[in-house]
């Protein structure tokens, strides 16, 4: 069975949440690997562990991905198990894992977590990632068959989260703002390969609209390749168009939060 | 012997300063699993320490746990290696484990850890917790007896941290905020028990007195249970009553900062 | 081989970048041990970073040690392999090495990173660290040996940092503020032993000169050693003299950025 386990999480580092979580895993299962993919996503955002995970998951061993944003932790909301591309993305049923699931080929298969067997017993309402997807990460490395954890979910069924959009049209492509990394890099929901798509090749000039406003800017491999404070677009490590200022912050400079809406299109 | 080490520290992580503990004991126990239970305690803040540290122990499987809050770190105070529960605490005789060695059926035999045979040389005043207690938990990893790091220590001498108080009297319940996590939710030194023994249920009203003020708030199974943006208040994963704003800050609303004195009640 | 990777980066823990660094790792030597040294080195910052790890690797097992700071990363820097006293040291040609390799012995050899079959395909310009960094590593831990990765590099080419100075003269030593840790203890550049051959010992009163103040500190064994609240000047555990307020922050209360100048002479 698998032996490696990730986990997403928005406990942050400053309590015992995530070592509790750790620990339990390595009481149950001591051959696991753990792998934190981040523990610093913001309070109940949803959308931005979703992102986190989705970008980080190519590069991660099949193995067991606990996923913990839910901002109705310890409500109605069930917890389920997803089986997709080889790997078992195990957390709440709100769209969480639904991009990382996606990124892996799409569901397969799908349970809910609900055999109280295998939680922690009491079972806190308000800690289900410590008394709940631990405990079950651990066993499913162990070998416990995801039927074991509860009724089958149809797959068409689970929670899905809508995709960054994105909007080829006339000669130009419209997207958002995807998130913002620590740099100030901004990254789009707009794919390379659209600005590819328009004719748009490395070394030409972009037109980028940010509401009302128009900026011309140097479209290039990588931010190194203009003056450090100066501005340039260019395709990030996900394939995904971003905006970045070469040692500086383009997200202030630019005021540009997730979600902003940016067009780009060639310079004629 | 065991083959968990756990690190609880106010080293943060800006430095190398935790992967220097981490570098010496993978250098002596290699086969050790090492757990970080937190690294971002505040800095000198040994009650916090003995918080986290009781709160997560539960949940960590057997080893040597390392703590390392210290204010006077480098002066007189000695180093202490307490068993208890089948764990070993070794850390500062300051109290920092006093929680932890507490919650795990108490102390059953301590050793001053004096032996410099066991420790780095030349050992930094400053810098106990790579020096002493990292080689000194690799190499109890490894099989040394306990008795081998110094005089045995009357468990009785031990420095014990006066823990929060709770008082049930009159039919109410005093107690303090002990800690205020990432989400701004307070968690008090009272115990779910304690309301459950003043007929408190689950669904009820609770009358809540902080200084002059008093509020009602509602007693849920979790903050979930309330629409966002209201208080309320719930038994949280630790067994203590915490106040809470679902999808909120309570800490903040309320102005409520760790040893803040509360009063519950039922409501009539 | 080796079978401990180490990793210094400046990628932060809000986004997965570390994790899929690990993921890679794991998934090319799965038999490796992690240990992180430190992300949270301030963006770009070579001389930070070559601090941490120069003063880290002391502690750590001898391995491959990945160092990714590059405010050019993505740009024509070239990407290098040194070995120094049984260590491996991988991460751009900026300096940033050059420390931790001074300290592990001097590079006997060293090679280019230039061959291809060993990274990630596609490799993204600029995420050199999972992409190129981690796979090498990882390749390294199962027995690859370094000559495969490129072309050798007279080791006299590498670039190397300027050391932070000290300098004895006239009965005083100047140095500079290398930096300054989570508790506003800031170090200097100069050595303990620089203050022995000025005749200064523990218990002494020593002359400082932070441009035109003049101040006169305490020479002690620890910061403990003075009353909470007061300067005092130590041997730090690095060996450096550190200024440092016995619970306080030195940094803040003295105005001592990293690079200030100061110097220090006995008091007669």
């Amino acid at each position: 069975m698998a032996s490696v386990i990730t986990l997403l999480t928005d406990y942050g580092l400053e309590d015992g949440y995530v070592a509790a979580c750790h620990g339990v895993i390595a009481g149950i299962a001591p051959q696991a690997r753990v792998i934190d993919v981040c523990h610093l996503i913001p309070s109940g955002d949803v959308r931005r562990g979703a992102a986190v995970l989705a970008q980080t998951i190519p590069y991660l061993p099949p193995g067991i991905h606990i996923g913990a944003v839910d901002p109705g932790a310890g409500g109605a909301r069930r917890a389920v198990a997803i089986e997709a591309g080889g790997r078992v993305f195990i957390g709440p049923d709100n769209g969480l894992l639904s991009w990382a699931v996606h990124a892996s080929g799409g569901a397969r298969l799908a349970y809910e977590i609900r055999n109280e067997k295998h939680f922690l017993r009491p079972a806190s309402p308000t800690f289900p990632g410590r008394d709940v997807l631990s405990p079950v990460a651990g066993r499913l490395c162990g070998g416990l068959p995801l039927a074991d954890l509860g009724p089958e979910v149809p797959v068409e069924r689970l929670v899905v989260l809508p995709e960054p959009t994105s909007l080829l049209r006339d000669g130009s492509v419209e997207g958002e703002v995807v998130s913002v990394d620590r740099y100030g890099n901004t990254q789009l929901s707009i794919a390379a390969g659209d600005l590819y798509a328009l004719g748009v090749r490395v070394g030409d000039t972009l037109g980028v609209w940010l509401g009302r406003r128009q900026l011309s800017l140097p479209y290039r491999e990588t931010y190194a390749a203009v003056p450090p404070g100066e501005l340039v677009a260019f395709a990030d490590s996900a394939g995904l168009i971003a905006i970045a200022v070469n040692s500086g912050d383009a997200a202030q400079r630019l005021g540009l939060p997730p979600g902003a809406h940016v067009r780009l299109s060639p310079t004629p």
